[in-house]
């Protein structure tokens, strides 16, 4: 199980006035947390700061490593930004991660040469020319596509994160199915590709989203995925992570989920 | 979805001693309860009233019919209070439910006449005279010889509710797993077939009970386990199994999901 701490991006509000300031002790802070509360890996985004994107993200990722050597994922929609956050990262503890790429012909160009020239892990959205997807059909078709044309470039399944892309329940009462489904058929025909989200989609425009949330990471784990881009300070969906893997055998004699209960993520 | 209301059961202490005093008023109260909670069959179980066991299913049966018309599971080891109950027990919203049999000799030539007799449903268990199951192979084959005998009677799959036999995880951590791949197979090669459980057992023996029995209700259902043996009027477990179904699109329009957040089950 692969998690990916997400609090580092300056869509939100604290981490984009933290940048703007160069806190550091800030960013420090919220890196520490993330790696303590088990992230295994640091996203890093600021596409928001347009026109000053590149020297915010040196910045973010050498701040970032001044107090953590945990991996980090490089995180935008500009494939120069992407180039100067992977040129900074260190491969310590584990590849470089890149978030992301879809089958768009032009993002795709851009991105591949990145994730060969860095032999980094990458994150592939289910997105093509044609737009996003609408049943497991769909995923699992853009889903081919990708790994196919990545393995002729020489990347290795075990390197690719697939992202089968989750669109709001509220739209359409099958769209968590058609994710589930998708999930299962990609895992029977790519064993060694992962899988990840990002989840909140799943939930909008629903109430109770953080229940709807915690239960689809439960759903995604039992049919196969293997990563999450979420919020590891959120105790109880790590608490449902962690209680997830051990009713589904990944986890030996039960140890992360006891080690969870004593740090207090199911009170 | 299924749901079996457990709550009338004399091994807890509020109903063997409801029904010692014959406390007509206390019985039916749960068993509106459950009714309004969403339960769709209400468990009878009274046998732990040794030596009483037929008199009291009579006395149950007849109190709960007074005040609900949703069909009753029959609940015993005694194959006696089972005809007790199932000669009261009224058809008008469904038919009556037998719990249980199993594949051992004694007990399914014993309870297979009555499912034949009364043309009810049937919980069967995954145990066998060689004793309990280890693995989903061992799961699947029990189950596989209780379905094609109880076709060769003229029971319908339709009717059937097999039990994969939930068995703590604190004892072997793959215990979960070999349900989940118990179910999936089974269903695989059974699709008319139904699938439920008894919870509990699952988390005997480990902290944070109730979480482990939520996310395996969400696990199990996943797989494709459609009825479940529980409390009804546990509010984050009916929450669960409600959002669960909504996400496996399970729920049209998401309104029974919808339903449930307006009852307050989320809070």
């Amino acid at each position: 199980m692969l998690i990916i701490g997400e609090l580092i991006n300056t869509s939100r509000k604290a981490i984009r006035e933290a940048v703007e300031a160069r806190n550091t002790a800030y960013i420090q802070e919220v890196a520490k947390q993330q790696e303590a509360a088990g992230a295994n890996y640091l996203d890093v985004n600021c596409g928001t700061m347009v026109g000053q994107e590149i020297e915010c993200m040196e910045w973010l990722v050498n701040t970032i490593q001044e107090v953590t050597d945990i991996p980090l994922c490089i995180d935008s929609p500009d494939e120069n930004a992407l180039k100067a956050g992977l040129m900074l990262a260190k491969t310590t503890n584990g590849k470089r991660m890149i978030n992301s790429t879809t089958a768009e012909e032009k993002r795709y160009q851009a991105v591949i040469p990145l994730v060969k020239e860095f032999n980094a892990k990458i994150v592939a959205l289910c997105i093509e020319d044609a737009g996003m997807p609408e049943t497991a059909e769909d995923r699992l078709r853009i889903a081919s596509k990708l790994v196919d044309d990545m393995e002729k470039e020489g990347i290795q399944q075990d390197d690719i994160y697939l992202d089968p892309l989750i669109k709001p329940l509220s739209t359409n009462d099958k769209y968590g199915k058609s994710v589930l489904d998708a999930i299962y058929a990609i895992k029977q025909k790519y064993p060694a590709v992962h899988l990840t989200c990002g989840l909140s989609n799943i939930s909008y425009g629903f109430p109770n989203r953080a229940v709807l949330n915690r239960l689809f990471v439960v759903q995604t784990m039992t049919v196969g995925m293997d990563g999450y881009i979420l919020n590891p300070t959120d105790k109880a969906m790590m608490g449902v992570v962690y209680a997830g893997q051990a009713l589904l055998g990944n986890d030996r004699f039960c140890k992360n989920y006891l080690k969870a209960h004593r740090k207090g993520l199911y009170e």
